[in-house]
């Protein structure tokens, strides 16, 4: 079990140290967990003036699994584009083939008031946001800033799916929909761009080979106002690079503790890399302050998606769950009546439970 | 004062009658009013052939301001996506060149109960976002499906703005940020899109022209985020054609009233089209339950914008609070204690309150 640990940057090494911790226990109790660190991001600038430094790359490339804390941050904000941190994180999906990112936004009973929303509408919230996350328009060519014929400069990106590419996810999403409640939403813009109306015509191909799964579609606009208007109408989502970016952050925001929820993004092989949802957070770096519990449910989901150790698993997610239900809480999810814990505590407590 | 009047499909000839009403007691009160009907998209289909007809194209050439209802329905879905009703609405922006979508999303105080967001999270909200609608990737070439290289299908669309759509879109935002609160937030993905990179620039460049307001920026995945957490951090909102539509469709939901909110599509020289921000509704079509109010209120942003008539736009909208603060709700935005009326009892009240 070959992980490679890349804590990037922010808040990055301090949750990547307590999900590390998680996984110590783990394999003094007997799961033979290899751990090697490298630079990512704006940490792999400084140490090797690239984002998704060579070395990085051949650690995560023999690697059977990434786990990832976050990168960026303001001190890399001017920097050329190929060098900003994030073109790291991009680089790293595509060079790793990782296509099939999964964010789940689920509400802990135990953190029900974080939502802004009322809570007959979120409580007991759990979907499953299944986003492509190597075509569409972050990847497509060509791309770039020209003048045209006209001789006024304008820019240009190119949306764009083959049917391999929006094929290979949709068996991803039936699968999941599968072991979940059969039920898959398809988000598209079909009414007006042709990459969706291709989309949807796969998703409708493909759906024939899970009849036990009931799909449906619906436009995007449309699904950014229906997670609001009554969210615990989804199950399984499935959509494109683009707009699985913004409606997974729109969905993981209605459960108020982003601070909680983790993410996969898997090849073909159920290699993958895991990284919590929420971003590098510069302004508590460094502080303790942290909440390092989607880290660790990232690496919960590590051992159940890539190392297929359903056990390991729910040991972590049951611990985590227990110290809600003590009462501990990070800054970020903290309420009176609660007992207010570091970055580092929560990691204590959690390896406590475990 | 020359008004195209677009019923178009589903509830909107039920909601255009009533605005229409509304128009009569200005006309008869001395505006020099005049309305002619034509149709748009699924009626355009049926009366011509064509989501936007030649007839309507004249008419509306002509007009200084478009009144619509709305377009589509499940009867036309099966259609070819050049004759869908959708692509009326956008061949109508297009042909017209209404490239400044403004798009309200207000919380009545009557209404607070409707949110499903916390009535601390949403009292008093009153976002004013201004999305291009005439360039991005709904129109920008090449695009289509085709067979690659490989030989396999892949389909493909092109987000593209040159300089000039991105200039007049930050002007009239910063135009409207100077009658408000002086502050604009440009919504973007500057940091994957060459197209938004290249939207931020400009939009710093013009800021300088406007340097009492204060412009900051948002990735399009924070922002459908912060909408969710914290919705009143927002004054102005500006940002293209597809990422508008997704926040703007969000935006208005989190007031739960999206059958009271308006919008205005304008030309260079205040030519304007009027919709309500809702759609066509076919569920509940020809019943006599639709809200009126958004239509209602999209006719006094046409009294204002394009006519200047600054006077009768407020005493629609005052009439429009009047009988909220009644009591007179129609099914949409029922609660217990109110007077449920139906869309033509709505329009009664309405007129009633001038
Ligand atoms: C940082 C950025 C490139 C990235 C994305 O847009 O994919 C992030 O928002 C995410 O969702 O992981
Ligand atoms: C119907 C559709 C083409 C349209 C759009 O995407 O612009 C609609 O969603 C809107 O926002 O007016």
């Amino acid at each position: 079990m070959k992980i490679a640990v890349l804590p990037g940057d922010g808040i990055g090494p301090e949750i990547i140290a307590q999900a590390k911790r998680v996984l110590d226990v783990l394999r003094s109790d007997g799961l033979p967990i290899e751990m090697e660190e490298a630079p990512l991001g704006g940490a792999g600038y400084d140490a090797f003036g690239q984002p998704y430094p060579s070395f990085t790359q051949n650690l995560c490339r023999q690697a059977d699994a990434v786990l990832l804390g976050a990168v960026g941050g303001p001190a890399y904000d001017n920097l050329d584009r190929p060098l900003r941190p994030e073109r790291g994180l991009l680089a790293i999906r595509k060079d790793l083939n990782l296509f099939a990112n999964l964010r789940p936004a689920i509400l802990y009973p135990e953190l029900a008031n974080a939502s802004t929303l009322k809570p007959e509408v979120v409580s007991g919230l759990d979907i499953m946001i299944v986003r492509e996350l190597t075509g569409d328009i972050y990847f497509g060519q060509p791309r770039g800033i020209a003048v045209n014929e006209l001789g006024e400069r304008e820019a240009y990106n190119t949306m764009r799916y083959s049917e391999s590419e929006i094929r290979r996810i949709a068996h991803v999403a039936f699968g999941i929909a599968m072991k979940r409640n059969k039920k898959l939403c398809s988000v598209d813009k079909a009414n007006v761009l042709e990459t969706t109306e291709f989309w949807k015509e796969i998703m409708i191909d493909v759906a024939r080979e899970y009849p036990q799964v009931e799909l449906s579609h619906m436009y995007v606009d449309n699904a950014a106002m229906q997670l609001v208007r009554n969210p615990k109408q989804f199950d399984v989502m499935v959509t494109g690079n683009i707009f699985g970016d913004i409606l997974s952050d729109e969905a993981s925001m209605l459960t108020g503790s982003i601070g909680m929820l983790p993410s996969a993004s898997l090849d073909q092989n159920n290699k993958g890399l895991y990284e919590p949802s929420h971003g590098s957070a510069p302004d508590i770096a460094g502080k303790n302050l942290a909440n390092p519990l989607a880290t660790i449910l990232s690496a919960a989901m590590m051992l159940r998606y890539t190392f297929g150790q359903e056990a390991a698993a729910q040991r972590v997610e049951n611990a985590v769950k227990a110290v809600l239900a003590k009462g501990y809480r990070t800054a970020d999810i903290f309420e009176a009546g609660c007992e207010k814990v570091s970055c580092s505590g929560m990691g204590d407590a959690v390896v406590a439970a475990m």
